[in-house]
């Protein structure tokens, strides 16, 4: 048994404690309705499936109980926005979204954690509704490795970000994110997938918004 | 000149980047006006004086350019969430609020700061408006202190928080918080102002909610 080489043993996502936590706000009287509907269509979708919910009064939890972890959020993360914008026929809605990985209680991070995974790219299905957002990336763990400069994950993410279309230009402490909720997803849970493989615990941010009344106008 | 030792200079709000970006998200229909009527109630009782204020279209962005920076950006912050919910006759908003300090740049991290501010605790009057809210904290610029490990002001952060009685327990990736608007975002900038005396980068995020009609109800 001791043959078998320890970097063969990839940790599994509830080792990892992947998962998110998000709440969603459709700026309408009837909000509540437009919240509920939208978590059944999701639900009657089988985007629930390998994950692990738990609403409480802020937020709800998602934790990634089986592979692929990334996919699986992403894709409910795109459906429940998308729902949430048809249920409120086009209303402005907005998600905050926060991805975690590495740090699986609520207070102690695992920092024995060996075999990282690398997380192929996600694949999300086109919603069809447009989204803007801003996006931040925080390595946290990283006093090991690059001497501590969380800089330089961040930068490639964003470079990355570029090369697909989505990123549309700096904003201070965020970048400016843009497109198809789907592609908004993804390109964020790829760059903190993609910084997770060399880098324990790695946190993200993203403010999604839908139907917004302002976008387009000159402020 | 070089008698003066250099731990006298401290930098300044600006050199620092010390700063917030939110977003505020009444659930009614009248959603612009209560928005447009709460920044012009924070603006008219003068909590705008020494900021730097830019809405784009997903959120504000909140410089503090002149001292005290952090009493300034607590008393705005709590300001506009009060003023958001009695404009909306108490009905449910929300705010996602992140702080940032080290970073003044949009991808850059000056890591050649010295002399870090030891800020004063913020003196935030009480609003009447009760709030629930989630909190995380992030020192990101920590490699050089204590071996990277970002989890040991974290903890006498959220210590800190217990012993005001704002810290109602922990949730999966963040902490609750439950009190008067003023006590739950001074909570927040006093522990971020406080890591940030000793480690330079440090970004916390807050999502606030107000007159939600899922608090005090079992899931």
């Amino acid at each position: 048994m001791s043959t078998i080489p320890q970097t063969a043993t990839t940790a599994a996502p509830t080792q990892l404690g992947i998962g998110a936590r998000f709440s969603i706000h459709p700026h309408c009287d009837d909000f509540v309705r437009v919240i509920l509907d939208a978590l059944d269509d999701v639900s009657q979708a089988g985007l629930t499936a390998g994950l692990v919910l738990e609403t409480d009064e802020v937020s709800t939890y998602v934790g990634a109980a089986e592979a692929p972890a990334e996919q699986r959020l992403a894709r409910y993360l795109a459906g429940v926005v998308a729902a949430a914008s048809r249920r409120s026929d086009g209303g402005h809605v907005v998600a905050h979204v926060l991805l975690s990985r590495g740090c699986p209680g609520e207070r102690t991070c695992d920092l024995s954690v060996t075999g990282l995974p690398v997380a192929d790219p996600v694949d999300v299905p086109l919603t069809g509704v447009a989204a803007v957002a801003q996006w931040s990336l925080y390595p946290l763990l990283d006093g090991s490795s690059d001497d501590g400069d969380h800089m330089v994950p961040i930068e490639a993410a964003i470079a990355a970000a570029q090369r697909r279309g989505t990123a549309t230009g700096p904003a201070h402490y965020a970048t400016r994110l843009a497109g198809d909720v789907a592609e908004v997803l993804a390109t964020a849970v790829d760059a903190w997938a993609q910084v997770g493989a060399s880098i324990p615990h790695v946190v993200s941010h993203l403010t999604l918004s839908v139907g917004s009344p302002s976008v387009g106008q000159s402020r």
